[in-house]
């Protein structure tokens, strides 16, 4: 691991940092923000999942989570969306695949199963390294994540119950399997047999048993792709019918933005902060 | 005036907006964030004053004063660094002069004097707009900046102590007549007799009998710019030669960067709601 930059931010440090990665088969780059609090002893993690185009450093610049977590003590690693850099498979034009949009799953179809490994890179590769780098309690741990990242942070809570005490979403794409913007990357990334998608959509996971103690959705009502690719009514349904604790707070007036992200990072934060520091 | 874009943040509204500026012969562009509590009447104006290179959105997307501005109920404007555009006088490869670099005078020099009035536009067509276009009280107002912006603050303040309740400062360039970075371009807007530079240096104005009632200053000691250029114990010397109240803080670690500003934030918003509102 090389350190691209350390800034003190806060009463902690907001750290960028690369590796090469066995899983992706490219360098990645991710950020990582230590709490002062950090020198008393190990402290729980947060990874943060970002949307379609953004790199690590959309939500480390935008998010306003350095003071909360300060705060609270909790750590934030925020991962990139997919591989990127040269030889890499990607579709330049399109920014639903390829660069900036990995869906968070283990690409299974040429070309892009040699890099598009972002299920296990995150859920794996990457916890293993920040483990062994920072200061942590990794039987602590809690995700998060925003539009295509909030995709990711229900899918990986349904699929690792026992490793996450806690997960929340800001405007999620919750059944990625018939939304416009994700339906194209599901059948490159895992071939046409849409069974093989149901591993990587919130709602198909719950109708095929996945279960995770509680969860917040917070959706603004002004967001652009509310209708034709978030519908958390859809995850509302699937949870009630299957009793998982949903908390879904649809915000007046708020868009898809950073805005509204930095908005309820709080609320999100302490969200977790209760479920993992007790 | 033209709405660029308003998007609901934090319990209120971030805009930005376009005019024609008189002052400055071109169109310019600002951020104006309007708290929801402004339905119960105007409220009071904060002035954030951005440094080299920045326009109005930097501080926009990592100031992070929103949550608080919303809870106080300020009404929070940041203006560019300087006129843009085509047709604009400008040295491209110089990034301490001309677009970005505007230093908050009124240019009295070819071919800058032509558009080059920010001092003029922040302080008289700025506000003026701002009065007219938004439900604010500018009995009540505030200013502050960072680095070339904190200059900004302070010499507008110390110049019109009566307008504003109170004045704050990051990384101000205290004293640009004699700083590196700043020296090349008040010689290009104002001329080779440094007797006119003064007007525009909050050392030298205080020197010549500016007075302002109080002033916070942070810095950070790990900022690359301290010693070259910002030198906070230069106008340590002068306030209390002066007997002005200075409240100056060296925070231990921090550099010049966004993330040092949104540190401090909420401290500064804190400190001119205590003066604006009574």
């Amino acid at each position: 691991m090389e350190v691209v930059s350390e800034v003190k931010a806060h009463g902690g440090t907001q750290g960028v940092y690369t590796h090469s990665s066995d899983r992706c088969n490219c360098d990645m780059t991710f950020s990582v923000f230590v709490p002062d609090a950090v020198s008393d002893g190990p402290l729980p993690v947060v990874w943060y999942l970002s949307g379609l185009t953004c790199t690590h450093a959309n939500v480390m610049e935008k998010g306003e989570y350095r003071r909360l977590a300060a705060e609270l003590g909790l750590i934030v690693v925020c991962p990139d969306t997919s591989p990127r850099g040269d030889g890499i498979a990607d579709e330049p034009d399109n920014w639903q695949l390829g660069t900036g949009a990995g869906f968070y799953v283990d690409a299974t179809q040429s070309p892009w199963a040699q890099n598009y490994q972002m299920y296990s890179y995150v859920t794996d590769e990457l916890p293993a390294l920040i483990g062994a780098e920072f200061l942590t309690d990794m039987n602590r741990q809690a995700v998060l994540g925003h539009s295509m990242g909030g995709h990711g942070a229900l899918t990986i809570a349904l699929k690792n119950p026992d490793r996450f005490k806690s997960c929340s979403a800001f405007a999620p794409i919750v059944n990625p399997m018939t939304a416009d913007w994700s339906k194209g990357a599901l059948e490159a990334y895992l071939g046409s047999d849409q069974a093989n998608w149901r591993a990587y959509d919130a709602c198909a996971l719950i109708e095929d048993g996945a279960r995770f103690p509680g969860l917040l959705v917070d959706q603004g009502d002004a967001d652009g792709f509310l209708d034709s690719g978030l519908r958390p009514w859809l995850l509302e349904e699937v949870c009630k019918a299957s009793g998982i604790d949903l908390t879904l707070r649809m915000q007046t007036g708020y868009d898809h933005s950073y805005f509204f992200i930095s908005s309820f990072m709080e609320d999100h934060l302490r969200w977790h902060a209760e479920r993992l520091i007790r």
